[in-house]
């Protein structure tokens, strides 16, 4: 698992450089912020979910790699968006000065919006084959519905109002549907699109699967957040605490925040059994997402 | 030409207001700041350029509000972050404060967001007529080139690294080519490409009219700037000089650039001779782009 996820790391890597190098002003402070937002670090947790989905119904990888770079794109500015003083004004992301810190706040707000439509330029303009040509549209549409106001941009906006409030155990979860589990469900609904009518067939099972994971990734993120130490982490640990937010381990304490997080991998898994292809490599995600340190 | 410039505003409203009631969670302020952006004032110039060329080229109304819809989305998401307090800091737009006073800071950033998401919402779901269906993918995709790392963004990009400098009037002309006309430029294009083949045919002269028109556009604004009054203009007088802003007054003078103007219209006049529709419209929003007041 671990060396696919750096094998889909790598080739993720050499997509995202790629289409960065084509643009023009490689000088400017917005280009190379890009590069910076995009690059440096990060798991490529989303591209990883494309591409494992899309392998597992027969694409190869490069016919899954326009999704998988577009939906880098929207996470990549996500994170740039969110660490901004008006924001969550975190200075340490992935082990490094966050962008507005490196570069300043103007080109940290230019470089996101940048990326978010580098996106939609990837997603119109890069390769995809002939099977999934007939689905480009409606990916592009669902990769704008799992970005926007009804997706990851209410979830932040939910998360933000609810700073300094007890939100309840549903409110919390609509928040994280959203910020984070809108977006993981769009990758693997991309990977399944990318197979043309094979995906098509088993997009609710799929459906099933992401959401249980999204919400166990950020059912971690907060468990992880108390537990992890700030250099594993690449951010400074402790900082929901910090913030006034209301997370899994608040509303459940830890133990009960770990039992959550069991019981949605035991959900995703359950979907995975309904999928007839190899789910191999989903299942030992799922797991991982759990299990990780960082 | 004002009673058409109204009706295109009036329907372009219309359609804009119908996509934001379709969203979710209305009462949150991410949402409320997306109706205040988006509808509050404005002249609608993009939605004008989609509607006067598609019309000149056959299209009735209702095949052109996609693209007009969409292309004001991409506008309306760069005055809100271009008057962020780390950008321009702005606190007065079309006579109303500015997103960031209204609202704060955070909800300005994610208004702008999402406003740029739903822009590629809209390109990918909205109706299109049977002849514009097979341009939809293209027409996504010179939207995000007209306003990424390409074209606007780095246009304002270019921009602020230019305050507190002297440029030349060849870099001046690359700063507002990017900033103002690369969009200008893709409204007249969606236009066109929402006819279908009549409008491929003619895209090279609508192009070079767009150029022209675009910037000649930020021509006359940076002269509004100096001569204009805040309360005509609803933002500001003076706001380019306060930032030490490079404009085609500073350079060339206020005669000089009024010679400029003319000049660029002149150019669009001529591009439009060689395009063999009713181009009336098109010429009234010339000569109009260089009349106005605000």
């Amino acid at each position: 698992m671990i060396d696919t996820l750096n094998t889909y790391q790598k080739r993720s890597n050499q997509q995202l450089n790629q289409w960065l190098e084509h643009l023009p002003h490689q000088s400017q402070p917005l280009i190379q912020a890009m590069h910076y937002g995009l690059l440096l670090g990060g798991k490529r947790a989303r591209p990883f979910l494309v591409y494992a989905t899309g392998e597992m119904l027969g694409c190869t990888l490069e016919q899954l790699d326009t999704p998988a770079a577009a939906i880098e794109c929207i996470h990549a500015y996500s994170l740039i968006h969110d660490d901004l003083p008006a924001m969550d004004n975190d200075s340490l992301r992935r082990g490094h000065p966050t962008c507005h810190v490196k570069f300043d706040e103007a080109t940290a707000i230019l470089t996101g919006d940048a990326l978010q439509t580098l996106a939609f330029s990837i997603m119109s303009e890069g390769d995809l084959s002939p099977i999934a040509e007939p689905n480009r549209v409606r990916m592009i549409q669902i990769l704008a519905q799992a970005s926007g106001a009804s997706g990851m941009c209410i979830g932040q906006a939910l998360d933000l109002s609810a700073e300094n409030k007890t939100v309840s155990l549903d409110e919390l979860e609509t928040i994280h549907r959203h910020k984070t589990g809108a977006l993981i469900s769009c990758a693997v609904r991309l990977g399944a699109l990318a197979a043309g009518p094979a995906g098509n067939d088993i997009l609710p099972m799929l459906n099933q699967y992401a959401s249980a994971v999204g919400l166990a990734f950020q059912v971690q993120d907060d468990i992880l957040d108390i537990i992890g130490d700030t250099q594993t982490l690449g951010k400074p640990q402790g900082s929901d605490d910090k913030l006034n937010k209301s997370t899994y381990p608040a509303l459940l304490g830890l133990a009960g925040a770990q039992q959550k997080a069991f019981a949605l991998l035991d959900e995703a898994l359950q979907a995975l059994t309904e999928i007839p292809y190899n789910t191999d490599l989903l299942e030992k995600f799922a797991r991982y997402v759990i299990e990780r340190k960082n």
